[in-house]
This record gives structure tokens, C-alpha cells and sequence, in this order.
């Protein structure tokens, strides 16, 4: 019997873990594989920390034990890269710098498997890493990459080959969707609910990605690729945060039977491919309303068997650790090697602003007669067929109202938008608020 | 590139949808399958029939479309059986009875995959054929046999390997969480809504072994042996029906915030197994309590990575026929074989007697002072600890109420009714209702 051996490169939150489960399973796992797996070598510039968070033994350090400067780490990572005895890289470093991405790829070309949490490195320069590892015939588990500890990757990959992937919805920020509970659920402003999320350890000091959506977006493009069997861009896909939602909008919400979430959104219709990152209205109804605080979930539409939902922690220490070390017990039990089991369809990415969605718009007026008839009758002459108009929200000399349309483009909606300027010029006192509907 | 071969025993429901999929998708799963995978024989009593239904040739039935007699069919399943030209056999007939056992023994006798939906079989007479499958290093893929088109047998099975499962709960009976649902939102007694069951297709005529509790008992066995490579038999797991729920048991649970869903349950500590499937009171914060209609809902609790929720469809012909047909995939991308990953640990199966719950305990008495006292002071006094007693329901000359009790065992509670019926023998009308409550 063989055994599997095993290096961690960056022993922080999930690196850490993996050797943490690695160790307390020891026996389970190479059961489980098979074959024996054996951590080999870690790699950390801080090593004492790391044993004793994660109760390790120093000398599975590279150094022994003792702080490595980064060249120092770099000399040893390039010895896991050259070494005949190691089989698999866990790559918990994180970021998507030049030496990560190097590193990574460097894993491929050296035949060693590369077991990843890192989704801002595959969704912005993983091709050419995925790429190598299908000419090197090795495996590349990301599991980890997207939610968690959800397993998505490998049901997609594994359990719905025997149909096809329709659309994809999901919550997949659980900082965004910690705030934005808190804002409903406590009443906060947007700034009170993202100090609370920093306060409570859901957001990190700099929570740029996980608020403007970004880190999202990096999840839904690697579920797309792999679902659709697309090579769609990070840049292609349109993202908008959740910085701009206020009070009002998760009240307005209520009122409509909604909850507002950071949805993840990507379909495909007859050829094209369609995908959007923004706030979204959720009708109660849909599962993806009742997710609260930091969890995570995944919404899959299906051509034969329909809606699929999965819902789990979306991040976490040995969370998403345990998914780290399922990819490599899969490694270890499946010698066949395949990233993609998915046609490459001839699938077209179209813009957002040509898809079809129910919106919700919300006007910021005057408090004066005649505003709600000039803005419905613009819409109307759009062919946008309008399901409700809210009665006014006045607000000071102010008037906010919303108005539900039935499935519309993006196109229709900015050109309704621009007969209303044109023919009252001063009406409009803020830029209309456009949120799609999900049900 | 060698083709894999698939015959399908039994074209209805189900069988069909397999035909019927593998024929749409071909190109697809030839592709995710790395293999070109060729449908070559049907056997089916009436072909004709599965032959419209499902849009296949009738050559590709066995008899070439015309109709078999009970005895010609065995024969083509000898022949399928014997045949070099067959590598993966699908059955689709059901039931339990000595032909299909044999059936399926000897597929795998003759070293062949088999593929199946039948839940009832693997549950009641599955360990040989397990067994056998082992011995001649063949696939058993049976994901369909555990709520449709949810994909929870590859999930535990693949990728909760970096974890411990435990512990399961979960709906996995649609016609009785359709039943339960009706009685709820539609004020229905439970033989009225069985009725609107079987008129809107969700029951069989004959729907004993689902509301019995039978059949969502057939997939709590198979998802208990594959997460804790334990070897429990059906007859070992206590089960009860939902046939005695009544419209007041539903109005009750709504008062204390809970649904009543028939629960598969079971979890390991320290070394004991226990499970039970059977109504319970679920708290409307569980997501559990918000599944309704036919969907099943399966929730897993991992040790590292917590808490999961995986809800599908529990049945329909393409939908389960899906699944199925992900298994096909496997098989054909991945020769090696592995019955179950998980170690057959040293747990002990024990009584549901002896295992912690919080209960709702309902008691039918006369409308006489001092009831309350004397019930509560007899559950006081066996050690169990109250946490709310609901309001007298009154109901002609008799009381109803309920005692919510902290986490205690079945055999605290028969004591305490035992001590009830000794202080006063006329006093409880009915045998009191006891159902636990799922957080």
C-alpha cells in the first residue's frame, strides 16, 4: 500500500485546521483513502503560534520550529515543489499575488495534486493554473473555494452529471448576509451592523471584498465554469455591494413579503449566459430568505430533478478545513483525474441589462400631484407591465415610492427612466433605486 | 475508449426516466463519463406502454416491443446477467421478494455494477448484497434509493470524508410531509388530506408503508450504515406512523411555535448509536419545520464542519431516474470501488428508551381540580424537569393539556404515567401522546 503524502503551505484559520483534522483522523482518514495519508511538511513563518493553536508537533515544521523570513519559506516551498516525496500541496496562503500564483502553478507542473481554499486565485487567474494540472494529469481540489464547508464543488461535479444545471442563486457572503440580518433583524444602519459583524469577528478589519461583493462574485464564477462548462471572466460578471442598502430598503422589503440578500445569480437560456452579483428582493417563500446571519447557501435549478438547495457554514477554521481534507481523501481513493466532466458549451455571456428579472424601483420624487401617473405611464409606454405601485413613503417635502414590474430588461427599465427625465426634468431628486426580484 | 454497457430490468416510473435521460443527454454523459455509455436492453412486461410514455425505440426492448410473459422476462434478465456484453445493470422493479433479491445478488455475482432505486430491498435484505458486491470488487450505486434526486449518498459518501458524521434528521417521506402540510394549512383531518394525497397523485392507493413510517425508515437505515459503517437491521430501529396525528395535535404545535414533520432521526455519543423515526414537534427556527408538499429535507450534523441541509425532490420519474443515472457517471469515471469509506466502528445500538429528549407529553383527562398538580408533582418526581405546562383545552367534560419536559428518556416518562395511574386510576381518559421536540 502506498501512502499519500502530504504538504501545507500558510498553517493560519483553514491551513491550520487541515492539519488539525489530519491528525485527530489520522486513522479514519486513511481508511477512508484507502491508502495511508501522512503530513509531511508545513510551511509557516510562524510556527510556534500555529502548534499551539492547532496543537501540533513543531517538528512537522519546515525549520523545525523556529520563524522563517519569507525567503527562508520560499526555499523550503521550493523543496515540497521538487521533492519526490510529497504528492499533494494544501495551498491555505491566501491572496493572488505573483508568489501564490506561482506557487500554485509551480505544484501542477511539478505532477503534485493542489488542494486550494483560495477563490480569488481561481476566479482571477485560475485558467492557466487549471490548464497545467489537465496537461500533468493532476488533480486540483477547490472544494474549499466556494462556501465552506458546503459541499458544492463536488456535487455538482459528481451528483449532477446525470442531468443539467439550469441557474445557479445563492448566498455565498456570510459577512454581507451577517449585516444584512442585523439590519432586519436589530434595526441597525448599514454602518451600525458592519461594526457589530467586526465586533463579532463575521467581517475583518478591511471588509472591502465581502461588502462590494466581490468575494462572491469570485464563488459564482468558479460554480459557473464549472456548472456550465463556461470560461466566463471575473470582469464579464456585473457586481454591485450591499453598501448602498438602507433602513428603508430592508422596511420596503417587509411590506412586499420579502428579505433583501446578496445573491449570487448566473442562468442559462437557449444558448446564453447570464449572471449578476447584487442585492436582490427574496420572496419569504424562497428558502433563501430564511438564511440568517453568516451561513451560506446554494440554490440549484435543474433540468430533470429540479430545485436542489444546500445550506451550511460558509467559512470557519475547521469548517472549511474538513472540506480541504475530503478533497484529498478523494485524491487518494480516485487515481482518474478531471477537473471539468461538463461540455465546453457554445455559450454565449450576455450583459445583464438584456436578461429579464422582475424589478422593484424606487422613486425619490417631490411631494406633488401627478408624479405617480407620469412615472407609471413612462413605464408603461416601455411595454414594462407594472404588478403593483406602493402607496408614498413621505419623508419630509418628500415622496418615495416603488413600483413592482413584471419580467423586464435592465434596457427597458433605463429608458422608461430617461422619458421620465425628459419630461419632468426636477422630478426625480435621487437616481432610482433598481432591485431585482427573486422568487 | 471503451464503451460501458447498460441494461435496464423494470421501464416504469423510474426505469423509464433512466431510459429517457440517457437517450437526451447522450453525447453529455458519454462526455462527463469519459467512456461512451451505450443503453443496450430494456426488460419490461409491457413495452408498448413504456415505449410512448418515455419516447424509446421498441427495439431496444427486450421480446423486440411485443408483450412478456412473467417467465420470458426472467429469461432476458438470465440472459442480461450471463451476458459479457453488459457491465452495468439498473433495477428498477421494486419490491422485496425473492426474485428481485436474486436479481440483484446475482448481477453482482456475475461481477456486473448494479444501479438501483430500491430502497426497501437494500434496507430489509442488503447485506449480502452488499457483501457480495465486495467480494466481487462491483459498484452498488444507489443514490436514487435515498430521497430521489437529493444527492446525500455521494455527499456522506464523498465529501463529509474529512469529518465525522454526527448526527441525520430529516423528512424523507414526501406523502407524509404532504399529509401533515394539508392537515396544517389547510385545516384538513388527517383521512382528508390522505384522500386529497391520493387524488393529487402523492400517495399510492395502497400508502401504508408511508405513513406507517416504513419507507422513510428503509433510507434512515441505509444513510445510518453508510455515515457510521454501523450494521443496524431495520427491525432494530423503532418506528411509528403519523396516523394517529390529529387537527388538534397540528393546532397545538403552532402555540408553541413548532410544526409537526415525521423525523428520521439518529445520532452517535460516545460509542452508542440510537435512532427513531417518528413524528416530532420541530421548532419553527429549524429549517426542518419549513419544508412542506412533497420536498424531502435531509440535515446533517459534522463534527467539524457543523451543521448541513440538503432539501430536493424525494421522488417523480426524472427526477430520481437523475440520479440513477449520476451513478451510471461514477461508475464510469471511477473504476475503483468502495462500498463504504467509513470504519466499521465498535458502536452500540441502543434502546430509544434510554435516549435524552426534550418531549411534549398530552394528557386526556376528566375536567377535575388538582389534574395538574398531580400529573406535574409525577414527572417532578422522576427526575424530570419541567419546562412549560400549556392551558387546559377543554372539549366537552374533558381536559387536554400538555407538558413540555427538558431533555429526559422515554423510561423516566412511562414511569411518571405509571405513577399517575397508581395515585389516581380513573384519571387519564386516553394513553397519553408523547412526541419529542427537534430544535
Amino acid at each position: 500500500m502506498n501512502s499519500l503524502k502530504v504538504a501545507i503551505v500558510g498553517c493560519g484559520t483553514v491551513g491550520g485546521g487541515v492539519a488539525q483534522i489530519l491528525s485527530e483522523l489520522d486513522s479514519q482518514i486513511s481508511t477512508r483513502s484507502k491508502n495511508p495519508v501522512v503530513l509531511k511538511k508545513i510551511v509557516e513563518l510562524d510556527p510556534q503560534t500555529a502548534a499551539e493553536r492547532f496543537k501540533l508537533p513543531l517538528n512537522l515544521f519546515c525549520g523545525g520550529g523556529k520563524k522563517l523570513t519569507k525567503d527562508e519559506a520560499s526555499s523550503y516551498i521550493n523543496e515540497i515543489i521538487n521533492s519526490k516525496d510529497i504528492d499533494i500541496v494544501v495551498e491555505t496562503v491566501g491572496g493572488t499575488n505573483d508568489f501564490v500564483y506561482n506557487l500554485a502553478l509551480n505544484v501542477c507542473k511539478s505532477g503534485k495534486h493542489l488542494v486550494t481554499a483560495n477563490k480569488a486565485l481561481l476566479a482571477t487567474r485560475g485558467k492557466e493554473i487549471f490548464e497545467e494540472a489537465k496537461k500533468k494529469n493532476v488533480h486540483i481540489g477547490y472544494e474549499a473555494a466556494v462556501c465552506g464547508a458546503i459541499p458544492i464543488i463536488k456535487t455538482i461535479k459528481e451528483s449532477f452529471t446525470g442531468d443539467d444545471v439550469v441557474s445557479i442563486s445563492g448566498i455565498m457572503n456570510g459577512t454581507s448576509n451577517y449585516i444584512l440580518s442585523s439590519m432586519q433583524n436589530k434595526g441597525l444602519t448599514f454602518h451600525e451592523a458592519l461594526k457589530l459583524a467586526q465586533k463579532k469577528g463575521y467581517a475583518e478589519a478591511d471588509p472591502t471584498l465581502d461588502i462590494n461583493g466581490h468575494d462572491a462574485g469570485h464563488k459564482l464564477q468558479i460554480l459557473m465554469n464549472l456548472s456550465f462548462g463556461s470560461s466566463v471572466e471575473m470582469k464579464q460578471i456585473p457586481i454591485q455591494g450591499i453598501e448602498k442598502i438602507t433602513k428603508e430598503d430592508i422596511d420596503f422589503a417587509q411590506e412586499i413579503n420579502c428579505n433583501i440578500k446578496l445573491i449570487c445569480y448566473a442562468q442559462r437560456t437557449n444558448g446564453n449566459l447570464y449572471a449578476t452579483v447584487q442585492p436582490m428582493m427574496v420572496k419569504k417563500e424562497n428558502v433563501l430568505a430564511q438564511i440568517n446571519g453568516a451561513t451560506n447557501a446554494v440554490r440549484i435549478n435543474n433540468r430533470y430533478s429540479g430545485e436542489h438547495v444546500l445550506i451550511g457554514k460558509g467559512a470557519g477554521s475547521l469548517e472549511t478545513a474538513s472540506s480541504i481534507v475530503a478533497d484529498i481523501v478523494f485524491i487518494a481513493r480516485y487515481s482518474s483525474v478531471d477537473q471539468n466532466p461538463y461540455n465546453n458549451e457554445d455559450l454565449t455571456f450576455i450583459d445583464a441589462r438584456h436578461f429579464n428579472f422582475p424589478y422593484i424601483i424606487t422613486f425619490e420624487t417631490g411631494d406633488k400631484p401627478g408624479t405617480t401617473g407620469l412615472v407609471t405611464t413612462a413605464i408603461g409606454k416601455n411595454n414594462i407591465n407594472i404588478d403593483t405601485v406602493s402607496h408614498n413613503r413621505h419623508n419630509r417635502n418628500n415622496a418615495t415610492f416603488s413600483v413592482a414590474t413584471m419580467p423586464c430588461t435592465l434596457e427597458q427599465i433605463d429608458k422608461a427612466i430617461k422619458d421620465i427625465r425628459e419630461a419632468s426634468p426636477k422630478m426625480l431628486l435621487e437616481e432610482p433605486k433598481i432591485i431585482p426580484i427573486l422568487f
